[in-house]
């Protein structure tokens, strides 16, 4: 399948991303701000999400499905630092909504205990709204915000993302994903040959975070669909998805939105065609988790640990 | 079915519970802090939730479906200060655990917009810690703590409790609830004869957070079908379960234990002989519904905006 | 609420209900037969569902979950005989559909031990058959059909049926349901006051059916919605949602149907309007279990067992 | 990881299949039996299922979620013979527990319409009866009883079975899978090298059914978990879930079972441990799907369509 523009999730209109980056002797770790749609507090996203493997602390989720809309921005972090950044994630709706009194804001979280001393929690408020205002189309990729600190396949992992570009009906659709990757042993990654394999010094404690955003007519029901077939994209790197991995996917389409009418018309693909949906967005996984390990440099955290990149180790 | 001693939660052997009130012109709100049982995050609680309406922003309950389990305290507050309150409670859990890098913390909320200026987001990390040392056995009730603005049936509500004391195959058990009740449309009042009825000033954007902690031996599937029957202890109060009222149950067993051992072993009631604790369950939230309103007193918060309590609109 | 000008589900345009009543010294049992919509297979309605109590067998709940569509006719019958009534409504979607190599149909079921000796399975295609051409608007209620040998709070249950009017942004819709009733102990009654308590001769085996058909333009979402109100409307009749009562939700919605465009165009009510379709459902439930009792008769059954009608036993 | 002694799911202790294969010109299809244990009536065993992709017709499932327990054995047919299968089972239910008088029974599907004229519903309840009595651990596999008239990425598929033995705390548990394969394109498959690809004849209207049987010691909902990485497995033979294959699998422990004590006593592998499970089940679905088209042979059905077998496009 055709790739778009830039292969990120930002092909898709109206999406930007931004990161803070923290690194010092023994905090790798940060924040990335996925801005989904403007006013999408009033203009309200079709949405649906699901819960791969629950072993994790993700924000938002049970409102997503049921009412089927997203109605604010996304912030990925560390575990432990997720309740500030949904703290200032709130400020941020606040000031820019003046009529809202209530607000359902997604906060996705992976642990980068390995390298970041996390316990620290040094995520701030600033840390936050500086992501916010980092938000662009050409995003950076790798160990940058939330995913400074996280590993993958025991390797350097963290932002990734791809995109895709399909044809339903004569009309042309962009899907894309991000990752904040962050799961796996060495011996199980399937889409590289790479150097000896490494005994897990832990038991994986990973997880991954996709968020996939498109602008082909999909409703809450088919997007939580699509988030199904996420397995299949993470199998086809390597992921068992392993207990301690807390694996959820979101994914939101800016081709169906909510605002105050009193009756919402909405436009939905017939399910027969769904299936090209399901392949970009596989593939883009895929590729996203790829991204998150090419696009990365070797990182040195605390307690002196390190983690090699897939450069590194790879074996042409 | 017979009351327990103190006729709340904390009848469960290791329920404890604090607030942390904030009163001034314009906030009413607060905290409430329910400590688990000692030692929660090492010897975690057998645990099931269920999402009646999810119209709401409760935090940690992907992990607990997942699991099975319960390994943190509980914090309830408002719903814009959920971030800060999480925040918190992460403090608290990693100061009292050396080895924690890792926990899934449980924040619930409600709206109490009506009384307080919610988006000035108050509360603060201090008041959290504040409601933590405050918990007790014989705790307050009413317009305290996160129950503080909330508003039920168009009265003043907030913190209710009962419990219930039963017996399986000549075993003594309790069951406790705590609601934070914020729901309802006065006319729609059923447990007492009221006085007039009251043009609702707005749509119901309430919710209701129910927990539930008992000592009877429950999986956490028996656990999450515990909560699947609190609509029949809301609906006989007059609640309809309306669309802006987040309806969430959580309920926890103390009977079932899990440390690190490499084989759990667990005891669970036949789920022929769980009618009763289902009734106690139905019996507690109905009676802990009007426990909210019955010790409650008139409260004034932002706006001039007043909520009369249960005893001044009652018809003896 | 303004009532259906037949009170019953028929009242929502294309709906028709017909019953095969089993009577014999043994066999107390049927088939209720509900013919959700002209040409259903082709033009599939919307639909949700909810799995209130999953101790039950009703088939077809997976793909409604999935597709959030409905595209077959519904029948209910007793637990044992579910089998060969799916695959007589099979051959009738296959006579009527000659495209048709794939059909997803629902029935439902109560258990009527009590009354049926269950164990017989004496229900055969030829009564499917027979319900299929029974079907009408005005539909007989009671100990019929699938009813025949239900009990309710240990009265004679079965079929009952209610409906609601309301308007929404100046329209006016319908939402009808439909219930086969066979729950709950005499004592839990909470509609009339009835003679004395019956001390249960076994444990609840019960389950409740409901069926709701509207033609207000909802979504597959927002008819799950629908269904999860139902324990409010079940409560209120004095169900406690036992261990041994499967109870099963099914909504659809004529207003929105599916053929095989490519892109489907539909519309929803805005959730913030919703309330009026929750109420419409929880009235029409709560009149529907009532209607079962009321428009009943007593019936002997298996083994020398009655039960009396609702008409035997009030107070008046 | 270790095979079993089988390599088949009845290396499981109290596993037993049989088949029942129906071949004429037009008619390609059959009914696999699954033993599931001794006196499963009674002593129920641990189970958990997870609909993967719900468009399938399974029945039995929501009882499942519900109470946590297999109470019947498990058969699987085509599509459209669902119904004839069940009621087939039920009675050999009946038949077998003399105190039966509600009985949830599990039937699965695939959906074999380009090889069997399925509109037709040949299989009968006598077809049933004779897999019953087939049933046996070294049983056949390929295109046999249910797998008659499957397709599995455009090749002969059908039963699969595989297994894996593994350690935990020093004891050995073994655990199988048996598949009844019916998904994919040609041009997806990964597992082997084969000859050209074949231009789709019609879009995906497949379906997996995966059955998982283990001596180890999980509860219903760790049980969910290894049903919820099937999709692991499948992926690494190249399933991409399409929209019209219903992907539904079934776990059930021989560890934990059931019978009418007050309270039940049951053993779980802390979580923790998992992983090793997850990658037998895992290893197990993968090769399963491999043998259903490696032991299988060149089909001939309805219309003169064709499925070659793997052995016949394979390129060595």
């Amino acid at each position: 399948m055709e790739k778009g523009k830039l292969n990120r999730i930002t092909d898709v209109e109206g999406v930007l991303v931004g990161h803070k980056t923290i690194c010092s002797d023994s905090h790798q770790t940060g924040v990335t701000f996925i801005r989904t749609a403007e006013d999408v507090f009033h203009q309200k996203l079709a949405c649906g999400c699901s819960i791969l493997n629950g072993f994790g602390k993700t924000t938002g989720l049970p409102q997503i499905m049921e009412l089927g809309t997203l109605e604010s921005y996304i912030c990925l972090t560390n575990t432990l630092n997720v309740g500030v950044v949904q703290q200032a994630l709130v400020d941020i709706m606040v000031k820019e909504n003046e009529d809202l009194t209530s607000v359902n804001v997604v906060v996705g979280e992976c642990n980068d205990g390995y390298l970041n001393s996390i316990r620290d929690c040094v995520v701030t408020k600033e840390d936050v709204y500086d992501a916010y205002r980092d938000c662009k189309k050409e995003f950076e990729l790798g160990s940058v915000g939330a995913g400074r600190g996280m590993s993958c396949f025991e390797m350097s992992g963290g932002i990734g993302s791809s995109s895709r570009i399909f044809e339903i009906d004569g009309n042309t659709y962009t899907l894309g994903v991000l990752v904040l990757s962050n799961f796996g042993l060495r011996e199980q990654y399937l889409l590289d040959k790479v150097e000896g394999n490494q005994l897990p010094l832990e038991q994986e404690k990973g997880s991954i975070m996709m968020i996939i955003a498109t602008d082909a007519p999909l409703s809450d029901r088919q997007l939580r669909r699509v988030c199904n077939r996420m397995p299949v994209g993470l199998a086809l790197t390597g992921s068992h998805m392993g207990n301690g991995s807390g694996d959820i996917a979101i994914a939101f389409s800016t081709a169906n939105r909510f605002g105050d009418e009193k009756i919402h018309t909405l436009k939905q693909i017939n399910d027969n065609k769904i299936n090209v949906v399901f392949d970009a967005a596989i593939e883009s996984c895929k590729e996203a988790v790829h991204v998150s390990l090419i696009e990365n440099e070797e990182v040195t955290g605390q307690s002196g640990h390190v983690r090699k990149c897939l450069n590194q180790v790879k074996i042409s």
